[in-house]
């Protein structure tokens, strides 16, 4: 398949290159050029995204925000000027749900398909092959993607209309937030108590208070091992999304926003590069104790 | 062994049927009087629970609340004036731990050992004899104590010194409290967007997002069943305990308290009796919208 590339950073740069090794034809263009292994592989470099769009049949977008994809796909020199009916636009940066819908209206009215496939799993998921990726858009559609998705990602799930792929990632991101709050909440409290918190998480971990986020993170709080991991910069930019997508759709989120307020506090002492298990230190910082556990 | 026990109540009752069912002696007391179905057993049944004190070796508690506990075992007619020394008091209410901590060491001062042994898993754990033990207090005296634990229960954990065993149940609820917030916030939050809950929900059960949680309790959002299950009455009994707690030793639980006040707002509702997976109503009256999944 002709596919093209457009944001070839930290996540696109490995995520093209599962493309290249599956065989198919790969049409780059990042703002800080295509990266010199990708070009080795075989990878063509383009001057513009409109360039991608006039020699691809499938468009992928990896770029940091909502106003990048603004930019990149209806810009000048951006992928609506290269687009010819019948091509499909599939973004998989994370971004506003409200905005990814007007943007999917506008590729549909050039005669084009458009899905929103944003994903989780970091740069390790992203060079293993194993993101997990959201998707919304129309159902033949997707299926004409998932072979690519395929070589991208592991879980790849088709959960609605356009929209729907970005509005899952936000979900996700607030529950992951929201997670990490909970175990660091009941992990300085415990710890302040008196009580172990290493044994404490093992007790909890057969029951109702299990999570992924039990698991991974509190291990991460105890050990004090805050490399990341995601960084808690990025999670205050998931965040900031979801709460102005909340306000957009008129839904209260009170705990995704003392969650937002608890990174920042993290942010303000140094953290913003930190893991974002490391939001147990705002908890810390208030409670003037550190969750260690016993030798 | 001869065992005492004092609260026979929706919780105490099915327990104190497990250990007469393994062949242990029962002397039992209770505000309402003992159940004939214990006596029918062979439970014994005494007049106040200084006598069962004097008849047993390993008195257990099970009441609703802190004082409840105060009030059992060092009011009048009460356990500590039956004790002789070497016997064992074991507390397996949802209580204070800070208070715990000043009863064993009155228990422990009349030369009898005390273990704090909170439970979750509700009254189907109680009947099927699978409950979760979290247990404060010596080692030695956890050993001695838990062939009778494990007729009650099967995830058994000694987690530390006394206060240890109802400071693991207070992180619990917090974590299973902040848990079904995040679930609440992520679903509230993506229903409104457009996307189909239910869907949603399917998309994240694979990565970080998961949690016992969002496999049971967002189910019961999703399909409307709020009957208990956990009644939000009792779980706001637990957030009291840990706000309380939290404050004598100084440590901030900022969502915890929002999922208490959120759990007020669906009890003034109406709601105190459903089950507490039922905060979600809290959100879906803020944001005039309820998580209903497509047909």
């Amino acid at each position: 398949m002709k596919v093209g590339f457009i944001g070839l950073g930290i996540m696109g740069a490995p995520m093209a290159g599962q493309l290249i090794a599956a065989g198919h034809t790969l049409y780059g263009q990042s703002r800080s050029g295509v990266p010199q292994a990708l070009l080795d592989a075989g990878a063509t470099a383009c001057d513009t995204a409109a360039d991608v769009a006039r020699n691809a049949d499938v468009i992928i977008t990896m770029v940091p925000d909502t106003p990048d994809v603004a930019k990149v796909l209806f810009g000048e020199g951006g992928v609506a000027e290269g687009l010819s009916a019948g091509k499909i636009v599939v973004d998989m940066s994370s971004i506003a749900p409200v905005e990814t819908k007007e943007f999917a209206k506008k590729i549909n009215d050039l005669g084009c398909q458009y899905l929103d496939a944003p994903v989780s799993g970091g740069e390790v998921g992203a060079k293993a092959g194993t993101l997990t990726i959201m998707v919304g858009g129309p159902e033949a559609t997707f299926e004409t993607v998932k072979p690519l998705f395929e070589k991208m990602g592991k879980n790849i799930t088709l959960v609605g209309e356009n929209g729907a792929g970005q509005t899952t990632k936000v979900a996700n991101q607030i529950i992951v937030a929201l997670n990490i709050l909970a175990v660091s909440e009941a992990l300085v409290f415990a710890s302040k108590a008196g009580a172990d918190p290493a044994k404490v998480r093992q007790a909890l971990m057969g029951g109702f208070a299990n999570s992924k986020i039990l698991e991974v993170h509190a291990e991460r709080m105890l050990k004090r091992t805050f490399n990341p991991g995601f960084r808690i910069a990025l999670h205050q930019k998931d965040l900031a999304l979801a709460l102005a997508s909340a306000k957009q759709l008129e839904v209260a989120l009170p705990s995704t926003a003392i969650a937002q307020q608890l990174f920042s506090a993290v942010a303000a002492n140094g953290g913003a590069g930190l893991d974002h298990s490391a939001l147990v230190k705002a908890l810390e910082l208030q409670a003037a104790h550190t969750v260690t556990p016993e030798a």
